[in-house]
């Protein structure tokens, strides 16, 4: 028997790697009355949300647009536009969301290589050049930041790289992006994909994406419009076309440009969703919410370290908006974060892969990377660690974050 | 430079064959807070959704869940899944959505086979019986309501006929459910996909989906769990693996089912919204629902006709939620359907391919079939053909909507 009211979630404080609660103001966003899909009003707001973008990722590519889905689907969109069957393409790994890029790769059946590091580390630009000069691929496939390790890959170095090696650089950056720096013409990313779940303050469910003229130039190689809406102006491109209709970065191309050309009725609420994130942090300024992202993140890490939990991976490189933390031998980790859940009404995350039930996640990102977030999740924190046989500090971990705040 | 404001969308009355306008409840629904996505809550709001989706499709199958994209989205889900490289696949052909699925089937490499029927017309069974004969086609795919013509395809022995030979029966339902009769399980449909921006009254951006346990076993053959979470229990099956990430359907029911084994980040905001169009139509009765749609269609065609204009198509096989008509040859067809936007503020469609600039496609769909909305339309239609040179009757569209009203 199905329940016969209106879903009513709860109240929770989303601490974890994301996602976080949504600022306000996107959900009030998002409660706007459609319109249709050719309407001028909305060809001026697909405009306008691609204006937005640009100036998110400190670019001026004109194909800046939205993917219909999730973060995931804005990756696979930029792979499978921009590998051919057979390319070769390089991934380094460091963490779930690179084995997740090479994954989609492969079934977008290119010839996948990939270089790892231990989880918890980031590569430095020689061990990519070595790479690059060895397996010469097409494609550079890389995640800036990695919630699953919690760890923020240096790009400053990369594209110049893969401008001189002929390779195109593509980033997947859905849970780094306005949280720490990455501007993307001036690190010369060819391809570049987000979601809004993370620091963008939105839900899950539209995947930004950016495009450098020489990629689009190389993906509109494989241009091919479906029958249907085909006529006799159109030509076909050269190469073997992409083998996704959904995902034909082309095609989604032709429907945000000029020509209009109809493929999927544009997602209108979530639309409105991407562009008042990004317009609230433009009002804000980038780098000012990417300082916000390190300030709440730098006093969540005082926090934890005054309770005495060791935090997890390479420290210099940590994101700012998340901290890993080894869960302490003498506590349950699930039982304390079910209470975290059930009793505080607080969110924090567990991990994947090698590091499953061994650290917890805590994010300060998006709308919830601010003052009150961190010292309620710290004393919550606190009081639930005691509460379940914690034998470190307590009492600390506030007091040190407001040390921090003093301090700045 | 960007507009520093929210965006602000114009009132219009979308009565074109879609999106239109959602129902306000399921904007209020879309803007609750988020939480997370392993929240026990959230994984009750999954199932829920589950069971209203199995009550929308009047379907038992276990595996009823939600695709994280446009209607598009929800189709190559299904056509990826269910056909390997090579398989064969039938696809008949009524319009601009059959062409759509051919594309898609193509984009996956099957061996996709179509028959034809003229714009306007449906196929008989025994068509689709003796290409199935001829083709011998692991699938069939099929279009119910196509908006491109109008034409609501019947579907009651199809089912039988695909069971017969053991072929799966693939239906792309977004422009018709809940608008027309569809019960799954009765017409033996193997799988099933539809969008909310029809007659279930929502905005674009998730897909809807049912899937038969046979089809299920099916696409199980290829299960494949990506390198990241796969552990030494993991299985892959022995079937190639299906060349997508992102519209593996079985890594989507491993996120929908009880491993809730990490895939995507479900788009929390969309879910809510597919969950409240659901519950709206339970709360009336689908059938019911249906009725509806078909009551102001037949009030929409009243007034038309009786506006003298011709009527595209098979008028006894039309959808409930949509009409077509010829736009009278003195009248410029653009002209009035941006003066219906811009003056009166309301939509209505144009049309693709060999109908481009030919009929105007006039809905009554979802939230806006409605009698007021009806009245409005051709009350305004009538003086806006008027002020646009129309030699044909004036004053008896509404008149013969209302009679028809009456009549009922």
């Amino acid at each position: 028997m199905t329940d016969k009211q209106t879903l009513n979630p709860p109240q929770r404080l989303l601490m974890g790697p994301g996602p976080i609660n949504a600022d306000p103001r996107v959900l009030r966003a998002m409660s706007a009355q459609l319109i249709g899909q050719y309407d001028p009003a909305m060809t001026g707001f697909m405009n306008e949300t691609m204006a937005r973008y640009r100036q998110i990722f400190k670019t001026n590519n004109e194909w800046t647009f939205l993917i219909d889905g999730t973060s995931r689907a804005g990756i696979e969109s930029a792979l499978l536009s921009m590998l051919r069957p057979g390319d070769k393409v390089l991934v380094p790994i460091m963490g779930r969301f690179g084995h997740l890029l090479a994954e989609i790769a492969t079934r977008a059946q290119a010839d996948v290589h990939t270089i790892e590091v231990a989880w918890g580390e980031v590569f430095q630009p020689e061990q990519i050049e070595a790479a690059i000069k060895r397996v010469q691929p097409r494609v550079l496939a890389m995640v800036q930041g990695d919630t699953s390790t919690t760890m923020n890959q240096p790009l400053g170095d990369i594209g110049a790289i893969c401008q001189q090696h002929d390779v195109l650089f593509y980033c997947d950056a859905t849970a780094s992006i306005v949280g720490n720096d990455l501007p993307a013409d001036k690190w010369q990313v060819d391809a570049l994909t987000v979601g809004l779940q993370k620091c963008l303050g939105g839900p899950s469910g539209s995947a930004p994406i950016t495009l450098s003229d020489k990629c689009v130039d190389w993906i509109r190689q494989r241009k091919k419009v479906e029958a249907g809406i085909r006529t006799a102006d159109h030509q076909d491109g050269i190469e073997p076309f992409i083998r996704s209709n959904y995902f034909d970065l082309g095609m989604i191309m032709d429907y945000w440009g000029e020509e209009r050309l109809n493929h999927h009725t544009e997602a209108t609420s979530m639309l409105y969703c991407a562009s008042e994130c990004a317009r609230i942090v433009l009002e804000e300024g980038v780098d000012e919410c990417v300082a916000r992202h390190k300030l709440h993140g730098d006093a969540m890490l005082a926090g934890v370290q005054a309770l005495g939990l060791k935090v997890f991976g390479d420290i210099n490189h940590k994101m700012n908006n998340v901290v890993g933390v080894y869960i302490p031998s003498e506590v349950n980790g699930d039982q304390v974060r079910n209470q975290m859940l059930n009793d505080f009404g607080i969110e924090i995350g567990t991990s994947f892969g090698p590091l499953h039930g061994k650290i917890w996640r805590i994010g300060t990102m998006g709308y919830n990377a601010r003052k009150d977030t961190v010292l309620q999740t710290l004393a919550c924190l606190d009081a639930c660690l005691q509460a379940n046989g914690y034998k470190g500090p307590s009492g600390e971990a506030t007091l040190a974050a407001l040390a921090y705040y003093h301090g700045q």
